[in-house]
């Protein structure tokens, strides 16, 4: 008799955004003339036309394909010597941080590879989170059997939750309780915050202290505006010992169609063994990438590579302007209608304090009915989020000035 | 203390291809001149250019990235509904085969869901595997702990080995003992041998009776020419209630630069909770999809529904042809130089057995230094595969020729 993964079924109702997907498909159902203005800040997808350098490496890259002479089968599964060098040398080298080439793994997203991890990683690690939290990290982290039951709140035993709140800046201090594994995400999704230099030294010293694993998700460090804020993990003396690192392609260059992303885990990175001995994680993930995956397709990878050109680097700092300045409109905009805002200076996302009283989904519902605009309840994002909703600046500037003034329109 | 997962310190040595290509460095450093000379048939990788409907999808896809109106970004995790259809529609139903749109799983590759699909099934099962066998379907059983340590001739304990051998035509036939999970692959990697109608028949009855889960990789179904095999678990009454079915576009179009492959999970195919409940396993794969994926390239879906259309049909056949043909040219070589061949009739592998007693590697080492040819022993594919060797037949024709000419001028 087959087996199932019994820890699948301690799983809350739906992933949070196919929930949204469900609420809005039924109020288009039931306003097809609302529907048509319709705007989306809900899930954190890009909408503005890729670069035009990677449009042409990739029309390039497909002719390729079209020539015997110039074919790429399968590639290296860690990804082409031509992108790994491009990153490690650009992203890392070049800012003074000591990253190897092989110690880039090009994937096909940063959400697989926050998952895929895991792989790695033994059973009995305590694992923590901030709360509000990425689901992925708290759902993956079920799937592998990590957790017991969920609440009625929707946490999970077994995980240690850490509560970001405006007390802290959104950014929780270590614990005092032991963690070994432990996920950070700056910029924050959901919140928008960044941790500071000294909060992310907080963090190395704890991990290098109790030889703990930070899994850093930077997804969106291209975001950050204020030139004092770290954009890696590895800019603090130490972390090459105690974190992994995750990239995307995908708000940075807007490849969330495409599908490209990398994972830094570095060669001096170590984790224990069952009888306790020290061994290294990246022969490990290494193992796993050419067992359980095949390499991102060729076409993306030249993609990636041309965000790295000269002029690939101005288009690139061009879309991210473009969306930090619909985040300033939004900003601006929930702002002058009295709402309570956070974020959306170093991030492509606002995290709303919801007024009077109401619930994350009661807000949802209401901007959804009456303004006619998507957003994300900050429920869906945990315990703490209970009370915010995130508003994604992903959008054209045109978008995002009217949901500015729709949002100035609503009466609360 | 963060812990990694020990079960990777089992894993024998580096997984077989890695080994191929640091033997096939070493002869390329040592004896550069040969080195220029040297023809791969060795890892399963096609040689010849995309389809071109493939091509002129995928530029068509890359132009849409380029304008804001047809720009993508996320797309479903499982797959554009134009890719699903096209699939369930052109390899199943009008094949009168009864699968739903939403039992296709688009995936980046079938070597990641055959390893990815043990996320969702349970820690208890006893798993069966061929012998020999594609590793993939074993080192990730490893990784996931299902499997004690290897013994010398790697073999894992834990894991049920079945034997394929000529005098079982390299089918094995179902074991008197229990098995839950039983991977089977046909046309097989590496023998080539393809299940006849009848012995699938078997395999279905026998899942049934004991309410396991077939696995069924069918990643070279193209390859069929004989008429009266199956290409689809599917083809068997009772399958949709007993199995998954791997696909990929790899080797069908050429695609294992490009990514994408898909997973047929019915819908009425149900696994026993820890409880002894039944319960579906296609809402458990459509929960780790949309949690840990984030979909396949929109370029590679589009460049994959080409292949659907009538000249995509056309273009594909004759890929195949040529693979085939190839199989042919080697397969007369290989007999005309005195060695015993199996397989390279329904597949685009030959199997074949190593002459004078020398072993599996004695017989790379001899290829590859004499004939300058690279092949891939049978030994790593398991402890039957010890005394043949794997010729694949993705090459250019000029190139099958040369590799059947220069078999023949081998002494053994």
């Amino acid at each position: 008799m087959a087996y199932l993964n019994d820890h699948y079924l301690k799983l809350k109702v739906g992933y949070l955004f196919p929930e949204i997907s469900r609420r809005v498909q039924v109020f288009c159902e039931q306003y097809p003339q609302a529907a048509q203005r319709l705007v989306r800040c809900g899930i954190g997808d890009v909408t503005e036309p890729l670069p035009p350098a990677a449009i042409t490496a990739m029309h390039q890259a497909v002719d390729e394909m079209s020539r015997r002479e110039t074919f790429r089968g399968y590639g290296p599964e860690q990804g082409y010597e031509f992108l790994r060098h491009a990153i490690a040398q650009t992203e890392y080298r070049d800012r003074g941080l000591e990253i190897a080439d092989d110690e880039i793994f090009v994937s096909d997203g940063s959400k697989c590879d926050c998952g895929n991890i895991l792989d790695i990683l033994g059973s009995r690690n305590r694992v923590a989170v901030m709360d509000p939290v990425y689901p992925v990290y708290v759902d993956t982290n079920v799937m592998a059997g990590h957790t017991g039951p969920a609440d009625d709140a929707g946490a999970y035993s077994g995980l240690m939750y850490l509560p970001c709140t405006p007390d802290n800046g959104f950014v929780a201090p270590p614990p005092r309780k032991k963690a070994d594994v432990i996920y950070l995400c700056f910029p924050n999704n959901p919140t928008g915050a960044v941790a500071t230099h000294a909060q992310l030294t907080r963090w190395v010293h704890y991990a290098l202290q109790r030889q703990a694993l930070l899994l850093f998700d930077a997804a969106y460090e291209a975001y950050i505006a204020d030139p004092t804020l770290p954009h890696s993990i590895y800019e603090i003396p130490g972390a090459r010992d105690c974190a992994i690192e995750f990239r995307s392609f995908s708000k940075h260059g807007g490849f969330t169609g495409v599908r490209c992303a990398y994972t830094v885990v570095p060669k001096s990175l170590l984790a224990a063994t069952r009888e306790g001995q020290r061994a290294a994680l990246h022969p490990l993930w290494l193992r796993r990438s050419t067992t359980k995956f095949n390499g991102v397709s060729y076409i993306a990878q030249r993609a990636a590579e041309a965000l790295y050109t000269p002029e690939g680097k101005v288009q690139v700092r061009q879309l991210i302007d473009h969306y930090l300045g619909n985040a300033r409109v939004l900003r601006e905009g929930a702002r002058a209608a009295g709402l309570t805002v956070f974020g959306g200076e170093n991030a492509p996302y606002l995290w709303v304090q919801a007024p009077a009283d109401l619930t994350s989904w009661q807000v949802f519902d209401k901007i959804l009915n009456e303004a006619n605009v998507v957003i994300t309840p900050g429920s869906g994002f945990g315990k703490q989020g209970e009370g915010y909703i995130r508003i994604s600046a992903f959008n054209s500037r045109a978008n995002a000035e009217e949901v500015a003034r729709r949002l100035q329109a609503l009466k609360w």
